[in-house]
């Protein structure tokens, strides 16, 4: 088990942890109420330079504008037009702004057309750097991971803030979690003509920071036992963890170094004692 | 499998679907899509003379009167309070009413104070008519047609246009069926202070109707195989699934006969050819 770990630390604290509340005792947890949550970007795949679904989205708008050469004087056309990288980036990861900027851009379809147009992104794309198939992005120790809480029956759950369904197509193939385990921040569906369509609102809360607690609650009916994470974004679901592990990406050979949108993160873990995992320390290896 | 069900061509047609998806050929479905959802009230349970949680919800009004009278003037109380049963069944079913009559019943709680006081009630209540603990109310055929699925590798959820966050509290033990896998209608909660607080809310639309599919794609990524419901409420669950069964309350002398409610179900299962199961003809035995 954790054959991708270096011993150390951190290996020796989510074994000791998973031992514990699986071995008879005062800290013994039933099967029922193992429930263990991981984000998805950056905490199992990689999320550098962009996240996968950045890029697919991306793709998706400048087809929009090939077809629609006006859109290109609305947002969010506009900032990929003009490369106004940090725009972008905020239109499509606020809240506030999503449902204004793409609430239409995959609205109307059906479920089941969605997900067409995802396969049909992972089956052509390549990470652009590292220049293999995205489906292949994953850590083969967070992988490990994956497989020692469910050896020891745990209810291994995704809960990303990026978008549900998105993930859900590759979720299984990707990591062996299947869809109905996979939390995460979507767009409303309607039941319609007898079927499910995408329509053009947001759930909310979006499965982020405060709403990750929410969502999970909403599809676990419990608080983690076991929670991972990478960023800022999670630190109310590591908060209601009983173990909390946060994802250092400090290997800038391996992988890629940065601590933007970890500084919060990283503090809390300081101060509150949780585990931080140095993926150039910890990680014999990476992909 | 299926020993409470008579022979005949229900128990049939279940038996054939399920070794149909599930032996190599054209009609096999891998795991990973075979997804099952229930309906709950009168379909793996008792619903009558009342549904289980409107007893538990007038317990709640009954002592919130009693705290403090006058809210007796006030709804829903007050139609407790003149026994208007007419009036408090849409006050409590209807999603219209639900917000404004019962949301801050159990509201500013935390979720895990909102279990205690179910597990309090169904500690205690009996059923009004036959005299057992709610919990012992699930139907036995039902039991075994869960036990048959799961033995097929199906993954078997609960889809209640009932409070999810009340059914979860009791359905690993009624029912087999870990909180994880209960969808249904629940009251919005918020992540503050370190927990997970109930709010006055309702997530909309409720899993009821049209809102069957939709809180199954939410939580499954997926329509269902194998769908089972009793009323007019689970039509459009119905629709959607691969199977169809229905199940119909005419056995007067071991249970309850009532078409009320299922007009519409009926007449759809007649029309499409849904299974539909007579519990005076296909239930050897009920409880």
């Amino acid at each position: 088990m954790l054959e991708s770990w270096n011993d150390g630390e951190t290996k020796t604290a989510i074994l000791e942890f998973v031992r514990a509340v699986t071995t008879p005792g005062d800290s013994f947890v039933p099967p029922a109420e193992r429930i263990a949550t991981f984000d998805n970007d950056g905490t199992l795949w990689c999320e550098k330079p962009n996240y996968v679904q950045a890029d697919f989205l991306t793709r998706r708008l400048n087809q929009m504008a090939d077809d629609d050469p006006t859109r290109r004087t609305r947002q969010p056309w506009k900032a990929l037009y003009d490369r106004d990288h940090t725009r972008l980036a905020q239109l499509l990861t606020r809240a506030s702004d999503l449902t204004a900027s793409i609430g239409d851009v995959f609205a109307g379809i059906t479920t089941e057309a969605f997900e067409e147009k995802v396969r049909a992104f992972f089956d052509t794309a390549v990470h652009p750097v590292l220049g293999v198939p995205y489906v292949q992005l994953a850590y083969v120790p967070m992988l490990e991971l994956l497989d020692l809480l469910r050896a020891h029956d745990f209810h291994v759950f995704i809960c990303s803030g990026g978008g549900r369904d998105f993930i859900r197509v590759i979720s299984e193939e990707a990591f062996g979690i299947p869809r109905d385990r996979v939390i995460g921040s979507a767009g409303t569906v309607e039941y319609r003509d007898g079927d499910v369509y995408r329509t053009k609102g947001l759930e909310l809360p979006i499965a982020e920071g405060p709403g990750k607690p929410v969502h999970i609650w909403r599809h676990t009916g419990r608080k983690p036992l076991f929670a991972c994470g990478n960023s800022n974004g999670d630190q109310e679901m590591l908060e209601i963890s009983a173990f909390s592990l946060l994802i250092h990406h400090d290997d800038a050979e391996r992988e890629f170094a940065y601590d933007d949108g970890a500084e919060k993160a990283l503090a809390e873990a300081a101060e509150l004692g949780w585990t931080v995992a140095s993926m150039r320390r910890d990680f014999a290896r990476v992909f």
